[in-house]
């Protein structure tokens, strides 16, 4: 027997006194895309919304293999057991299938931490749409925030748009990356580097403590050149190791500088209302996306109007009109 | 009196024949925001685009200070002088006035250029919305190549989304920069420095050489960090003197190789294909996103849904559904 569908109010309730169960399905509920859980969500959403924007929004990410579950494992492990603070994990990651083996799906990736009442984790989405996944993302990060976390940590795999997804949600972007001679850096999608806020070597442990130190040299001068980010902060490279736990205390010290400094500068508060509002916008945009390509005339024309753009018969603008004008 | 209105077909025969007053004109008729012009101006378009596409399209762009107007003057007196090659120069700067003296609206900053036959030169279109000026400059660009030019230069300022739309209408994009430690990068957008194709230091003579030359190894090692580029091209670190001309040659070489290695490799046609329709689906966002901005329901109601959104009284996903559903 499935559970009784709850009120808007009893979600809200439930999530405030801290039901991971209620938490979890109010998760759920956003991420579904019945028609009919749609006004529910949203009310349960509207509900919660003054209770949220409290916690510190840190995403990660890094390539396959740099280590990102155990690096979150570690820094979670740090912010749970030392530093006594709630932590909620979510990921992006549009390619995940739910119950498909996918390496964001998997919560025995972080056996510590899943066994902790203070963490809770809580794979991808699933979905094919970035836009989609996003949207859930950000709306269960939302109820998190209501249920009392104090850091949200939202994880992406370093492939495709989903860091600057990512990037748009959270107030301090980690970028982990292997020490090394710069060919592991293939997988990382260009851009990326000048999103971050903090850059982090891992693994700088077995032997391998003096690549790290000379990737560390190499980063630096590198981000040296870069121009300033726009949060007036520098944006400093750091090493860990998360099989010996190296490190992890000096990252969470370098995010919690950098808050205290943008919450000063007001830079903090300021992000966040550009974030709310460009999620406004893109939403706009992708809702007015999906009508114009979802029209039955539009369908029928466009693989004809791309082809003859593609072959240089038609120019991009013509064409535009063309359809526009269906 | 003002020149007659010519026809499609004589406006076509006039830039394939190599008339600047005729190609001038049709530019003048693309750049143009009277309704009456406009379908005369995609006529144009249509009637000459089987003779588009046959130029080098070269971006240019670097801050206020790095010397572009000077190094565009020495690179396009190579191209004409020795290479006998003929070149037009666009632009594209959202902020220019015409006859405001605008720094790329001034023709004089290219005197020799300017003077001659084989060389074509215009400033950017007017206009504040940069949707409107890289449409025209696009739009300009294939009058151009329709008229005979081997090679269009289109250059920007260091500055806003305006390298973006060039990097997405030219086949390289080169990325001037002066030699010193780091402070006039200040003003280069972050993430310009890993669209370029080629970086050039600008100013390597009188004294200069030698930070000039410290210069251009920092960026080799930086950019040695950064994943490979999606050309599959080493991007190449030069030292250039417009002054007494040093290594112009060099940079045109650089183009000529890089233009010769992603024909080969099949990436030059695909990358083209990919900008005309980036463009198609560009054009069609910006006229959705403009129709719905413009409707007078939501125009009245947007202040006050982006304020409690901002204020957090709203989420971004119900806002963009209550405003969509007006």
């Amino acid at each position: 027997m499935p559970p009784k569908r709850l009120s808007a109010a009893e979600y809200a309730t439930g999530i405030r006194a801290g039901s991971r169960t209620v938490l979890g399905r109010a998760i759920t509920l956003v991420e579904s895309t019945l028609p009919s859980d749609h006004a529910l969500a949203q009310e349960v959403l509207q509900a919660v919304l003054p209770h949220t924007g409290r916690s510190l929004r840190v995403g990660i990410t890094g390539v396959p293999g740099v280590g990102k579950s155990t690096f979150i494992e570690a820094l979670g492990r740090y912010l749970v057991e030392t530093k006594g603070l709630k932590l909620a994990v979510l990921a992006v990651d549009p390619s995940s299938q739910r119950g498909g083996g996918s390496i964001l799906g998997d919560k025995t990736r972080m056996p510590w931490l899943s066994a902790q009442p203070a963490a809770f984790i809580r794979p991808s989405p699933a979905g094919s749409s970035l836009g989609g996944v996003a949207r859930a993302t950000r709306e269960a990060l939302l109820l998190c925030e209501a249920a009392g976390h104090d850091v949200i940590i939202v994880e992406t795999v370093g492939v495709g748009q989903s860091e600057t997804t990512v990037h748009g949600m959270v107030d301090f972007f980690l970028l982990l990356m292997l020490a090394g001679a710069g060919d592991e850096l293939q997988g990382v999608k260009r851009g990326i580097m000048e999103m971050a806020d903090a850059l982090c070597i891992t693994k700088a442990d077995h032997g391998n403590e003096q690549a790290a130190r000379r990737a560390r040299l190499d980063y630096q001068s590198a981000l040296h050149l870069f121009p300033a980010a726009p949060s007036g902060q520098v944006v400093p490279v750091l090493l860990t190791s998360a099989v010996d736990g190296t490190g992890i205390g000096a990252v969470w010290e370098v995010i919690e500088t950098y808050a205290a400094a943008t919450r000063t500068s007001g830079y903090f508060e300021r992000r966040r209302q550009q974030q709310q509002l460009q999620w406004l916008h893109q939403s706009i945009a992708q809702a007015l996306k999906s009508r114009f390509y979802a029209d039955a005339a539009v369908r029928e024309r466009l693989p004809a109007v791309q082809s003859a753009v593609a072959a240089g018969q038609l120019t991009p603008f013509a064409a535009a009109e063309e359809l526009l004008g269906l």
